[in-house]
């Protein structure tokens, strides 16, 4: 496979995205990543933006929660793999929603996240094929998975 | 089609499953309902009292969590309808992780939740084909979409 | 097959379901037939009077027709055969709407309208694996195909 | 995703689709832009022209719509996006089965009409993602879901 | 499974299936068979005799192997195993066209034929789990697949 | 969509195929063409061949034929579109095999024979959207259906 | 749902499906069990006892195998569960098989084996929800996954 | 199709993988061909050299196992051609489990093996569409099916 399409789903308000990317690229993987768009303010107000100002905020969001939906479940659709991150912060429905859409899909998927949040999230984890915590594990996962690269130091110290 | 089985997902700290089945049965409609193990501490240890005790938290939770979706997984493949009801305690990942199962199923679902939940669960929400607050409009909608039965009483307002 | 269930779209303004349901169970046929909410008030005014009602026409039409969907696409996608019947009034879209979802799914399609939209229909016919005009004819279809029998006067005129 | 590819179904008589392209194209956009014959006697007479004259009406339709068939339909297997417009003349039943052979196939869909259809269009509607009345609404859309630019003016009225 | 449901195709010449619906009954075994209409004039002239005669002769046979498919595409989708016999007279291009669907869905597949059109049935036996020339055999591999029955006799020969 | 791919099946005694490949480039059609081995003598020893002999002819056949399946089924489902050709010449059961194959996957399919074989092909014809005689109503589809050219006169005589 | 399928794959040689069944059974477990032909020489001889015998050993083999692949195939496609015992005879290849083939499909699935296959089977089990060693723990996850029953004791131990 | 890409499964000591490579490309096929990763050491540590160590040894493995299968079933999901060479060592469940995973997708096989595997491996076997022996058969099938080239001398043996 020449190429791997990534799809790096859930939280927005950290740069980890711009960290996997410019790591994964430095290593030379032939990889490219899709995203939801990652501008709150886009992302709360598309819809009305521009289809139009709705009074009632429940149309309100629906009306941008289903534009962005065209966007989310066609780069889902398409991945080849998912990250999911969950962050410290929100309900993050939407990120355990792209698990269990991708999960129905049979697409590989990890999940990344802090300990604290591990058994609330045992369900997602479990769907999982890697739980990591950070961007490094990531990206060393990546290079693992996609190009054969692994440093065995870690698993020396056993 | 001579009956309907439907899923229901998510809360299992109050009785909104058997107030359904109740008011449903009562109806006369034909229908089943299937559900996770809502014992919640059966649930959470479930992997470690059959296959055995794990030191490490994250194995015991996973042991847990794979057992448990032997049974989720195969219960929403064979659902007609899927309600996911989110309610007001705890992180809920996976309802919302069922409903995008669910939906990449192309299953027709219905959310369940408060409103002050609503600008949250958009994303899920915006995949259902409808969002309730109470059980008797959970119910109402059953007796609409199952047996054609409606009150035209709030309509009529309008 | 012991048994076919077959779904009836479009028309709901004349009892053409019904003749079709009488004659085949009258003919002894192993069928049982799904339909619509065919009570056109309930149709339009189901979602509004089970989920509150809405100012804006646009999403009173829309909660009604997402919860007509609920019952609409489960029993196509259940069904073994689709009938869909164009009448002489309305636009009908929702009709051919089910006629193309029936298609991609590759279920058989019967279509039934007067030799009058047939051009206008002619996108939708090229689906069908039959395209008929009278219950007589549907009647005559569905006991061949499910209990091979048939009167040959017709073709013997030939 | 390097590349979308965005069917244009239904109306045939008013420029809509080149609009679309040119400003979709001027925006940068990485789409391409697939159809049906807009031709309106092509499309009519293409299966008479090519296989031979029917004195039958309903075959002569019958040999043209089949035909087109082999576009459209792999044309709109091969879509990422599904936009179907409604325009103010003809029945366009062939419009509405598009949208359902989408919607069967999970494609994200757009619907395009004026307000004095919405309701006749209910159903149809309730299957997108998003209704719009303007080209310049739908290349916003595309604006942001391919390239997640946005111009928050409406919503900033709000 | 409790029960087999076994699709009999092609040639409608010889009581071949008769034979192996009784043998199979008098086993015991918990089979249904389903087969397309297997009187041929009615095969032939079923889309005339209903819908209406045609001077044209391909439209006569279009109308007729279309009304046809209605039986025999849903009875195939539905089989749990396809067993299509090929006999001494005609083309038969509809046997192998069975052959070729049931192989796509991937639904096991007996072909029953002589010796003698081995070599131009190569490819249609090369998708098939077995190949068989009498009806003793096909009911002797449904004994061993359906119910583990076995006599070894011939076995112990070797 | 940039390029069709065009899988031509059957007939492996005229040069139809180089004559449609070669008038569809000299069109500047965006195609590619894919088919079986058409040399007669490999694609009935190639599994010997390569494998070793058998004193069997069953089996000098059934290692043939499942090694050009790997090759036929790749290229069938790999195909925006199927042509079978059946000649004047052989049973040819593997031509109707792969219509049968085509049309379980869904794959639009044109059929071109002579008109002498119409009723015994009727339901294969049945199963496509066109059925042609020539290369060049071959031809004349492909122009209209990937470019939307088309020629008028013989429509234009009705 | 109601009733649940079990496919038992691999070792022949030691009653463990037996004393699933017989405890499943007696914990009124809603379930039935379906199974590979147990009869290891039924299972080796049954392509040559029926269809012929083979004077090369391979084909003797590939007779019998694809015989056995009707059932096998046929249960495993229709199994809600798919349990594999791994025993300490034997290369067990096609218990490995079975499970890469339910795998595919999607089908949960349960490993069984003693701790020192472990590693060798590390690829098997990371594709099971649950790894384990012996019936009554089998048992133990059915009564837990189907009917929601679970002995906390070994839980209570941590 | 322009270009084949072609999973090697299975035994990782020897240089088979290698030796297809360089005489597929010396053939001037349009091939590509993908592979779990096969140092030994990386693919049993991957897991805890990149996400931490494991004291018990099941989940150390798992770790690991889930990790590879990251990459092992995106690369066997997008094979046209899946190829799982049984070597002489070790027990190998992985390659049959691949073999079963591959069977399941539909996707084309060729086995290869030395004949004193043939009997364990015959359930194998009789899923894919050739069993070889040596890397000169295999590039020899590779020639066939891909480029249609055959040197015929052992068949003009018979």
């Amino acid at each position: 496979m020449d190429h791997w399409t990534i799809y790096l789903s859930g939280e927005i308000h950290t740069d980890w995205r711009a960290q996997i990317e410019s790591q994964a690229l430095a290593a030379g993987l032939p990889v490219s990543f899709t995203a939801p768009v990652t501008n709150h303010e886009y992302s709360d107000d598309c819809g009305v933006a521009i289809l139009g100002s709705e009074p009632n905020k429940f149309w309100h969001d629906h009306k941008g929660a289903q534009m962005n939906a065209i966007r989310t479940r066609t780069l889902i659709e398409n991945a080849d793999l998912v990250i999911v991150r969950f962050g410290d912060k929100y309900k993050q429905w939407n990120a355990a929603f792209d698990a269990g859409y991708a999960s129905a899909l049979g697409t590989p998927m990890i999940i990344m996240h802090e300990p604290e949040n591990a058994h609330a999230l045992k369900e997602v984890d479990a769907a999982a094929l890697a739980v990591a915590r950070t961007v490094d594990e990531i990206v060393a996962i990546l290079r693992y998975v996609i190009a054969g690269e692994l440093k065995l130091t870690k698993a020396a110290a056993e």
